[in-house]
């Protein structure tokens, strides 16, 4: 039996899921197939118009899933815009890795099937499964809602559709942001689902993006992993990697607006929207983390180079001491130092300054002479944390976002059996 | 306050801490400095006789401590057997890293006062520290007992040293070996603490091992890297590294027994009893995790490379999901496999396979067909656990050992305040 969604994250946005604008040339639907889940949609599909460009990011796990390996197979032929649409399909419940070839077999299954109900060749249709890993997905019980499916696509749909593709997500995440190119507005809307739980899962996080905007497919890839590189894939709850993590965006051109054609400006406008709607989804995926009662952002400037800059992020963001400290509101600076240490980066112990907040907590290599612990001791009462630290040997910075390591955690991913 | 060590770990050991032999030319003394405990011994001191040859190996944190510098500062000048003697200062309660340059002028203050109590240079007084970080090392409470350390020293006293430097261990860690050499015996034993916690410290392990083997300086250190990179370097609690992890090993030569005479077989026999020394006392150190209830042995072959077997093996070992699911005895083989895809080594689907002990889980990239969920959920409620992963692509493999991650040490980490 899987855990039910029935608490709420304490950190869950005020006023639940945004209201999103509806994007011109997509459509939403959502039915229950019984994949798994009982008494709930665990289906989703977002029917694209023709013309749509899609571009996507996706897990570097060496055991990615079935779906995702057909998706980055078709993603790298091309799909530049079609006078065909697109579609994409996304269940709940199973997630169909680790299934074998059967599991292959069972994605041509669904991209036919779907194909032939909207006229759409395979090649056309994208699927994504988040679930119970190892099990054959039952695809017939997908198969048989195909036909609702295409029969109750609406433009205004998108709520339901991110819900039906939650585990133990304790809330629906939506994000939106427009963007102005020469004068003409276009528009951004996405979901995602992640990082819940359901044993013997592991947590995966969907991302699915939706634009008005008309833009060339290699312009829409290359934003769009440089926007992942600086929002998903700085966020990590447990320092996990799932085998089925999927983002796309899909672009379909309905506002006659031509981000390609908008130079720099435009692009930068237009790249700057898409970040956002992905950092905002982002923050939203950590602030569901499995137990979190903290927001914690970790930024470290004054590195020898970017990636010794993200290598200390994560380090700190990573570290069970740092993250079980923050849940014990505990200002354990030391702890810091530890991480700082361990990362593998260059640092000097004799030019690490640390900050929890505003409060100098350490400088010199040693605590600050006016750091008194009560102010750290009050600050970490916060439920939003920046723990921030200058290397003090470089220019290079790096900002990731994680949670506190929590009972809650131990109480998801233990308590509970398969 | 610091959290007393008032219970047993349900991992630890029957009987108790051994009854070691002595090493001919070693005398231990421990004493109550009061550098932050009361009412128990927090310092140790080792002696050992001219002539005797020290190797070391120490954490690879940028940001070690003042002694943990000092020692390999000394150990790269050469400390080859000497007309001299050699000491060993170890205290717990204060860590003295991240104390600034004013922890550098500590340890000289400590080994000179030494030095000019037991008639050693400087150079040949190596000391250790374990505990509260980050706060100056009050020495002049640990010069105030060198005579008495000096007076009391005994050879059969090296339980109470091994008491002296625990932190929040649950038990004292000690082993012993023989080795022949030409049909002469030569002894082993040291002593272990870690991986307790006092907030705000982290988990540090310290080792020191002892015998009356006569042999080079260049032949120890070799022999002691080796060793070190299968047993200490093998092990993983939480995947956070100490700023002080150190460990010496000091050969008297009085056993008259000389091992770089001793030709290969003589050599492979020391090295044997070393190599045996180390990987108990670094499974008492598991086995002495914090909030640990199993003690786990993550086996991978069929790698393509070393490199790739270890990293595997530590993808499992520090997976929070794979440790909360054997906490959970949640025989949840989809988390292993999630944890080989985000290792970074090369790794197939297709080719893998996972076994809970002797039995075969999942296979040929799906779960093995003769599998029954109930004979892994039995598997999963012993007390040591095995998980091996073929990976199908080479002959590499690695193993690591490594314990569960529990509500306990939740409890130890984030629970108790500073």
């Amino acid at each position: 039996m899987c855990a039910k969604i029935s608490h709420v994250s304490p950190l869950a946005p005020k006023g639940g899921f945004p209201d999103l604008p509806e994007i011109d040339g997509v459509a939403f639907a959502s039915a229950a197939a019984g994949v798994k889940y009982t008494g709930r949609d665990d289906v989703m599909l977002a029917h694209l118009c023709p013309g749509t460009t899609l571009a996507g990011v996706f897990t570097r796990s060496a055991t990615r899933s079935a779906p995702v390996l057909d998706c980055q197979a078709k993603l790298a032929q091309g799909t530049g815009a079609s006078d065909q649409g697109a579609a994409i399909l996304v269940n709940s419940g199973n997630s169909n890795a680790f299934t074998g070839r059967a599991g292959d077999a069972t994605v041509q299954a669904l991209t036919q099937a779907l194909g032939t109900e909207l006229g759409l060749s395979p090649g056309r249709v994208f699927t994504a499964s988040t679930g119970v890993i190892g099990e054959p997905l039952p695809h017939e019980r997908i198969v048989d809602v195909l036909g609702q499916l295409h029969a109750t696509l609406a433009p205004n749909a998108i709520e339901a559709a991110a819900r039906a593709i939650m585990t133990t997500d304790t809330f629906a995440k939506g994000a939106a942001r427009q963007a102005v190119i020469d004068g003409a507005p276009v528009t951004i809307t996405g979901f995602a689902k992640g990082s819940g739980m359901i044993a013997p899962d592991m947590a995966t996080m969907l991302v699915y993006i939706f634009t008005d905007a008309q833009i060339s497919q290699p312009l829409l890839q290359r934003l769009t992993s440089d926007a992942n590189a600086r929002t998903f894939n700085c966020i990590t709850v447990d320092s996990d990697t799932s085998t089925s993590d999927s983002l796309m965006v899909a672009a379909t051109g309905r506002s006659g607006v031509d981000v390609d054609a908008g130079g720099a400006d435009g692009q930068a406008a237009f790249a700057r929207a898409l970040h956002d709607v992905m950092l905002e989804l982002a923050h939203l995926v950590v602030r569901d983390g499995e137990g979190a009662t903290k927001f914690v952002t970790v930024q470290v400037d004054g590195a020898a180079s970017n990636e010794d800059a993200t290598k200390v992020a994560l380090a700190i963001a990573n570290s069970p001491l740092v993250k079980t400290a923050i849940a014990g509101e505990d200002p354990n600076w030391g702890r810091v130092v530890m991480a700082v240490g361990k990362s593998g980066a260059q640092a000097d112990r004799d030019t690490l300054s640390i900050w929890f907040g505003d409060i100098l907590v350490a400088e010199n290599g040693w605590v600050s002479p006016d750091y008194a612990e009560q102010a750290g001791a009050s600050y970490m009462k916060n439920d939003e944390i920046t723990v921030r630290v200058d290397l003090g040997l470089g220019q290079a910075s790096a900002t990731v976002w994680t949670c506190d390591l929590t009972h809650g955690y131990i109480t998801i991913n233990a308590d509970y059996r398969s």
